[in-house]
């Protein structure tokens, strides 16, 4: 690999590669590791990129290990990229209380602007700039066709880079994402630790915020079991369902029933949204 | 729960429930951890029961977290029951120099005789006995249509319960496994470790010893990656085909190229393999 692009693993799964890699990062200023999935594919061939991004407390291992999304990424053509959730390392500050939800596994996917955390903590630019070149020059991907898809505080990143970027991606879903970082605990610790306590800095990382301003994409697939211990106060996907209700953002929320918050929730709903990002993928060029 | 059996943890997955439970083994002495899946099924139903025996270093958790096996089991109608590999807990001995291929997370599916191990190191009698009983009495389980895998250490665990009780398990098969203990570093250490010098006690828990001796099942399937580490030296597949060609067992052999020992291995032809179990878990009565 180029770029310094370093190879931690490689190995093949359901017809294709499953990679871990690390780099230094010129947004984070760390080291990063990621895992890139590549379904085997011709000679040549160039291949559509699926961005995944995790939760609170994980890195690019969980959805490696418990993701399940190979087989439906094999079969349907899709490279999937599954980045780390913060910088780590040496001289990154963390939660001032080692907390879960704050600091290290805990980036939020947003550019700090606060002291101590805005030297390493711009997963914003990471996600949205640094690595997309890395990962257009390194692998067999076809930048004009992406889509983005998160679980619970990953499900919060792509909805806001998702909304961001129109133009950028095809798809946009998530598994039961924070859609309403600026009205829930887990958001607000956050917001206010990263970029201060001014909240018209905290808008272009709220994704109802972000509906309100006049951000739009024409639809979006919502995936939220009803038995998430997290579901009533810090998910709230009732309020994404009335913002784009508002909107005219055709929204489908599937409330699945008895299913949390854990992978085993995401890996059964997994192929679905891969399948329904592939759809709006491979159409057209 | 009944028989003394914690749940740890349960999780809807995938249109079934992925349990966790914990119980106090009479046959290793020591607490014991084993997860379970049960798809959904019709009131008063029973579902056929897959053993799975996981590999050195395993337990439970490592196939319940990658082993990408409930969409199949849901889908198909089959309880899935993965052990851990060994017993744990205070007073249980480990190899002496703590290695991985031996003592805990090595219980290699024998009863040990030699000491310090014979105390605790029952696994046969656990896997064979104790949990088949706590199975049928504990969950929606139909005893009459039993089938058995597992990988590596666990494929030879599959392989020699399998052809030890032909009668009991409809289909048999394995992932990588270790099929000639008695020949290879991994089994010889471990066997003389539980068993004693004696090699005529090895015997039954060698498959290959176990066919020479004429022990019999109808078929086998077996998948082998070709990038495998462990291949030449630990697994010798060879060996298998060879005696069941010689003995008239009907063995599918088949080497994956590419493919190395890890859970992308095993993930990617779980679901061939628990196809292949239901096709004979599910015909007759």
């Amino acid at each position: 690999m180029g770029l310094g692009v370093e190879t931690v693993s490689t190995a093949k799964a359901h017809g294709g590669t499953q990679g871990v890699y690390r780099h230094t990062s010129a947004a984070t200023g760390t080291a990063m590791t990621l895992s890139v999935f590549v379904p085997d594919h011709a000679p040549g061939a160039t291949l559509p990129v699926v961005w995944y991004l995790s939760g609170l407390t994980c890195t690019h291992a969980n959805v490696t290990d418990k993701g399940e999304y190979r087989r439906a990424c094999a079969e349907l053509g899709l490279i999937f990229v599954a980045p780390d959730t913060s910088p780590r390392g040496e001289g990154v500050a963390d939660d001032p209380d080692g907390a879960y939800d704050f600091g290290l596994g805990a980036g939020f996917y947003v550019d700090a602007t606060a002291a101590p955390f805005a030297p390493h903590y711009r997963m914003w630019s990471y996600v949205t700039e640094e690595l997309p070149a890395l990962i257009g020059a390194e692998f067999p991907a076809d930048l004009t066709r992406q889509s983005i898809l998160g679980h619970s505080m990953g499900g919060h990143g792509a909805l806001t880079i998702g909304l961001t970027f129109p133009e950028r991606f095809r798809a946009v879903s998530a598994f039961a994402p924070i859609v309403a970082p600026s009205q829930v605990p887990w958001g607000r610790k956050a917001l206010a630790g990263y970029l201060g306590d001014e909240q018209a800095a905290w808008r272009p990382h709220d994704a109802i915020a972000l509906i309100e301003d006049g951000a739009r994409i024409s639809e979006l697939l919502v995936d939220q079991g009803d038995a998430d211990q997290f579901l009533a106060e810090q998910l709230r996907p009732d309020l994404l369902a009335d913002a784009c209700r508002r909107a005219g953002i055709d929204c489908t929320l599937r409330i699945q029933p008895g299913y949390d918050h854990s992978y085993l929730f995401v890996s059964t709903f997994m192929a679905d949204h891969l399948r329904w990002h592939a759809a709006r993928l491979h159409t057209g060029s």
